[in-house]
């Protein structure tokens, strides 16, 4: 700690961002890809005292991050964002995947126990599962070809978190009516795939959700254009909570973070 | 206390997992299972400036709590739970068992005056009594017997405590009208009696609840399952409130508390 | 002070709880049974700071607040009780009985200036006022003869704040439809009379309520069970609010709080 | 400032009161009385590190207001109001009426300014504007002779602020209909005009109302009534936010502030 | 900045407006026109803790929030507001607008890492997207014309933010539908155009809102009477929130800030 302090904080945040890209390479790809998997997006405000800490105290910021993320990197996948300065009160979040959540509840523990994390307030913690597509199999062809528009490559640096739960009638009508109306869902959505990646959870009984919705993006503008096709549609009658909170970041490395809380 | 501290913290956290074991084991399968029995659910969210003490203040956060709970433990059975990490802005929580509720006012007094009590803020209380079965009486045969379905042994890691309130319809509606919705309540559950255990608690004038319900799971993709298939039947039209908050957290062990918060 | 401090905590209580006895009996009857009275529930939670401050800081909570009760108690019928343990947010309550609420405010004001006092926040205030009976007139004989059973002696540990808000519809129709549904009301609660006593306060205007009611009960399972009649019977479609918060303690002596906020 | 103390704080008081009573009269009958006045009711609750400060630290708090209220009381009539003891959450409030909403944040920002302002949380801030009757002159000519009961003289040292936000079914019904109900207001509150004092502010976009009520009395019984009276009548059904918060406090001098945040 | 202080608060105060006042004036006019461009509101509440800090480390406020602008100057324009006294648990606001969100997210990091801004909370944050007219190529010509009454001169001291999010029925209804109500929205706002300076932004995804509203005027009755019309059009039944919070300040310099915050 103290030589890495002493070749200056820069070459640390290099090293450290170099680091975090390849340790948990392993089984990402699958973790965000499978059904089976939880997702838990866990939102933490800072406290004023840590600003009022010197700055030598709050220099290592990086590094135990990072070493909380490498222990517990080959069983959980972790994704940072840094919500500060875009979403009101709250800071910096952790999406986590992996097939047990006490994995998550032990990552957070360690997270919370860094010498960022005591001065952290845990005000969301949202959790998911995901699963095969529902309505999907029942769409028309064209729509199912349509909808497997690969993103364009290129950084999608924007992510958004919607939650969302529907209302009884929308549970207690039939598959058809549901399919009908997700059927409605996915043709709007389809001009914005090319620009806007999605990846959806299941969230009842996990918290006081049904889905949890998140988004990744370059063009907010198409982002926008989206969630507005969707107020107008059927399906959007039924949404008895749709944000509430909206969660706007950005994705980081542990290297941004480090450079933001440790100023 | 000098003592137990020389020979190490962990050998402490085994010790007194060990006792915590063997403690209440008196009447606990009676209060957990007999109707006329109040039970109690206690949230506590720490505050910050806990985590700024040094280690030693926090050291004899074990020693305490197993004997507050010790000294009430002829009289009021308690199940400890480690929110932290899974639910946000709660820590620990309680659930207690006793015939009279005075007790487990008693004994959250004592755990307030500990160490960590003193920095511990009661986010949620609710409480609720055991009563006998409401509705199977009237059910059907098939039913009843389905619904005789033992849990399967092993650990069910995973406490869910979902608070519930009805609508003034619900409970105008004529016995046998509820009875039918409550026949559909226990059908949809049956898949799942094997991997969810769950216990009721009525709580109408104990707290701005109807119900608090319970659930322990080893299998979350299940009790998942479970709520979805809840909110597909025509008594989720019914539900006033269900949730906020959904509290999910892990069984747990003095020892294991200790362990967290002396960290 | 001293002194009483060297004859031990314990003796000053057993004299202050027996001071506290006789020092307001003098109109306590007629302000809890008169109409034209003003009822105000001032609640309070204990901030964190209060429990760290050593023990000879908050050894003279019982004596100072003995002093305020005293000060006001020819005017003021004062009872105290302990909500800690029981009800989440709130640790103590005071309930005010006086024709006059600018009283209730010189009492208030003189308990905030307290040593616990400045460590208090005033979580909930309600205010409310005693009529006559508004519809027991209109009554059948039979369910007037009912009411008038009178409660069992004995000690009633439990008390319980409801705050109850009507809808406009409540309002809006003619008294004889009220006084249909509060018979209704009346005829459910008969069942209860000897284990639950009860008090009404008209409020609206002086809080967001139309009523507070008070209980105090031995029988927690009896409360439990006049709510769940009184949810079940047409007046229910018309509450707004009822509960939020529902407010559960012990009613409690100077002396009983003294030993929980000096321990 | 020092001779002042040293004549003892009691002088002090008395001189400062009988100086607030003359420093404002000038336009002040005008302001209360004309159209086209801005009044603002800014609510304050004080921190509890105020408490904690010594007393020679508070001690200033009369002259320190005084200084603040005669810097702009030329422009600004303000009245004082204690909350502490009767409102939760709340422990004083200014009203305030001028022809420009500039000077009261002038006002306010000095205010929060002084040794006691420091320790201020602004949790209410409600703005309104007098108008000229909107609907008393379609009123018969007896309501209209009877509204013009002048309040009994004599000290009212109550005083309620209830904010009201009408649906948009009310904004959208035709004049003629508000008329009625509007009729129907006025009749039922004929009663209380002596001694209930009222005025109304109209507050849409300047906060999130539509109405600031406030009243004055010495008859907490008879302001009941009045509000009940008005919860019976077809108005009430489109109050979509009546209260939340009711303010009830008493009328106060600087020098009574000064006494209570000064102990 | 040594040599600032010496020359005294006052004069660095004349230097700061001085130069902020040309800084900025780049793209300003272009960026607050154009469609597709993001527009913040971030509003924050200071700390108590700032208002006991020492004269001299306040002194730089002013200093610091003139580097932090001008650091972004060239691709984000800001301008201020002063909510204190105003706005309850608000004390100022920064308005940004840029071609990209990510460049307020950098203002704002920055902004927060001033020493006024380490006592900052960040209450409020919302973004919008400016787009062209949606309906105004629908109306009659004679409302187009009347829409291009041009504000008068002079300046418009207040500010007003209402957020505002319709319901499900607006966004399901036909576009000839809301274009006849937007056509009469139109219509009762052409009498305030000279007085009332407007601005809409887009939000639906970036926030839990649909739009943003923004106002300035000199004459804030004239505001309040705009309000009142669009209460009483077909429109307001389906704004599902409108304000919650209105936010009312005054449109400030870096000197009226430094001035404010630095006393």
């Amino acid at each position: 700690m103290r030589m890495l302090q002493a070749t200056g904080l820069s070459l640390l945040l290099v090293f450290l961002v170099g680091l975090s890209a390849t340790a948990q390479a392993a089984d990402r790809e699958k973790l965000l890809s499978d059904p089976g998997v939880f997702g838990t997006f866990a939102v933490f405000a800072v406290d004023d005292a840590w600003w009022r800490l010197d700055r030598e105290a709050r220099a290592k910021v990086g590094e135990e991050i990072k070493g909380v993320l490498d222990k517990h990197g080959e069983q959980v996948v972790a994704d940072l964002y840094l919500l500060r300065g875009l979403s009101d009160r709250a800071d910096l979040m952790l999406r986590l995947h992996s097939t047990d959540l006490a994995r998550h509840q032990h990552l957070v523990l360690d997270f919370l126990a860094t010498s960022l994390g005591r001065y952290l307030h845990n005000v969301y913690t949202f959790h998911g599962i995901t699963k095969p597509a529902n309505y999907v199999p029942g769409f028309s062809d064209d729509l199912k070809a349509a909808m497997k528009t690969p993103p364009d490559p290129g950084p999608k640096p924007y992510a958004i978190v919607v939650p969302i739960r529907k209302d009884a009638d929308w549970w207690n009508q039939p598959q058809a009516a549901r399919l009908e109306m997700m059927q409605e869902h996915a043709q709007v959505t389809t001009p914005y795939l090319k620009t806007v990646k999605r990846k959806l959870y299941h969230a009842s009984g996990l918290d006081d959700l049904d889905f949890i919705t998140y988004f990744e993006t370059a063009r907010l503008d198409d982002f926008h254009n989206l969630i507005l096709a969707l107020e107008r549609i059927k399906e959007n009658r039924h949404n008895r909570r749709f944000g509430h909170p909206i969660l706007l970041g950005t994705v980081c490395t542990v290297g941004d973070l480090a450079e933001v809380f440790a100023r």
